[in-house]
């Protein structure tokens, strides 16, 4: 293997490539990696050099705080090659600022920001061709820390492994979900850790999810825990509603998770002259609207399907199936942002970031 | 290493044993291991062979479900070695029962009773030179089960690990602490994973805990997330109070974890005439008890120190100091508890289990 070292990254470049047996029109999302991965522990208080080498398993000692105490967060975002073969990374500084704020929730130590940024750069840099050009062609970028400490102990881990691991990923496409709204089940509780991108937030909602699937919906909306009325999140994304030409979401809270794609979003239809609302909606609201014939769209936001168009709702024993509206604001949107992300439109708001 | 079979658990035995490099006498709870642990995968929808070899690392991949979305469970019981040199096993069945309730609820698979029963006693029996004689002194038992399916997509791993690792461990006492009740965070949403051994909900508390430590505070007592009035656990422990000379705690829930020793020393008071009340306690009965002069005892409840003293309480900007009282109804029940335990006083109740 070829080492070098550039600033305080330990480079150890792989020595084959899988990239051959990659078979990039059939993807499957977050399944396939490249051939490098970026590593750095956190051990007695500091953080070590962080080091680019091939992707590998860990060596993980079976008392480990992260398999019993469930010490990880997570970020996820995106790189981008544009049809002058340009590469972009967007909004990285908003991950990279959530993932601490989710360190701190975790008592975590936070990353610093060459350790992050410089890493993910330098790492994406060195799998470069595994970027391919086209829209809904990107590189799924998953940064990571877990608690390595050994001991069956519920104390905080003092030894941390952060890492970036990094997925080529298609467009993704769900086709439009019906969803059922949370009656009894929840993500988050009102000052607990729903607002961060904790690895245990995920795993409680698979079985609640897993029910909503057996009776042929594919998510579940998320509601407040105390009175299951206020409508938050939708699966593992932000959610819209749209009602007359108004576009809704709830503030991002303790409970709500303040995503990228979500503010994004806002911020091009305030742009383009949508009406937006910030604030808190009601099942009962969007009810009431359905019935009267104003509740137009609902769609999820997040990183990995930028939009998720959702088709029905099941709220108690009733389902609404939604009107199918032309020139939906989700895929108004979705394309805008897309275009950004892309280098195919201006990005009047400084977002994107070449590589 | 020599490889023997016993019924369908495979069995390799380490060829040296670590045992005497282990000072027991200054033992830290949950850091030293024995020289097997047992390791059982789930895969492609079925449990494999269970393996009983020697401790050590596991491979895991980067992109293993546990490490971005949480999926873990785990139990803690003990095994005591009574003065005729014979092991015990205490309610090994309860332990069993909560491990694959958390199992459902995180969408794990549940684990077989032999894989579980049958892997746990033989475990215990090829280590069991590492269970000493002595009040206090017993081998703590971890069994847990994470997700090792890659790939980072939010949804349920299809393949799993189960293992058994043991510890042992000397009497577990912390002094007397001082507790904060919470006002603002939680461990546990109505609709949530209060209930279940999840690894997530550990996690969550680590913050919120260091921010008390910080005040001075040794341990959290968690209130309910809706209105932060009823006290629902301490720590990583259920809580009792004793008012006058009834004994109060709160009952189970979605939020509050069935514990062994909670309904163990329930059982102990009621069989003993102490008079108990499972019901709902809030913050303001507890305070008036204390200005009345009624309330005389709150402690903790678990495996790792059977009960926990509380000295006293912050609740806002206000400590409530509690008084000593002669012939603590915590000190009376963990003696009676560990008595049966350790087989030394008759087991009324059914509970023990020789190994």
């Amino acid at each position: 293997m070829e080492t070098t070292q550039i600033s305080d990254i330990k480079i150890i470049k792989s020595p084959t490539s899988k990239i051959d047996s990659v078979d990039f029109e059939t993807l499957t999302f977050g399944k396939q990696f490249t051939d490098h991965m970026l590593v750095c522990d956190f051990i007695d208080g500091e953080w070590h050099q962080p080091i680019i080498m091939p992707y590998a398993p860990f060596e993980m000692d079976p008392s480990s705080r992260v398999f019993h105490y469930g010490q990880a967060i997570f970020e996820g975002m995106k790189a981008y090659r544009d049809a002058q073969d340009e590469i972009w990374l967007f909004r990285p500084d908003q991950n990279y600022e959530r993932f601490n704020k989710s360190a701190i929730r975790l008592a975590m130590p936070e990353v610093p920001e060459h350790i992050f940024m410089d890493g993910l750069k330098e790492l994406i840099k060195i799998d470069a061709n595994w970027i391919k050009k086209g829209n809904g062609n990107a590189l799924y970028i998953r940064p990571f820390m877990i608690g390595t400490s050994d001991g069956v102990i519920a104390s905080p881990s003092l030894n941390f492994k952060f890492c970036i691991i990094l997925s080529p990923v298609k467009s993704y496409y769900s086709g439009e979900v019906k969803v059922v709204i949370a009656d009894h089940f929840s993500r988050a509780a009102n000052g607990g850790i729903g607002a961060a991108k904790a690895a245990g937030n995920y795993a409680a909602q698979f079985y609640p999810t897993k029910l909503a699937n057996q009776k042929g919906f594919q998510q579940v909306i998320w509601t407040d825990d105390t009175t299951h009325t206020k409508l938050e999140e939708s699966g593992t994304m932000n959610v819209f509603f749209r009602i007359n030409d108004t576009l809704i979401t709830a503030p991002v809270s303790e409970r709500i998770l303040d995503g990228v794609t979500r503010k994004s979003l806002l911020a091009i239809a305030e742009r383009d002259g949508i009406k937006t609302e910030v604030r808190s909606i009601t099942v009962n609201e969007i009810v009431d609207a359905h019935r009267n014939g104003s509740l137009k769209e609902i769609f999820g936001a997040g990183t990995a399907a930028v939009v998720s168009l959702i088709a029905g709702f099941q709220y108690k024993d009733e389902y609404f199936e939604l009107p199918q509206v032309a020139d939906r604001f989700a895929t108004q949107l979705k394309e805008k942002l897309n275009a950004i992300q892309y280098n195919e439109a201006e990005d009047t708001f400084n977002w994107t970031v070449k590589l």
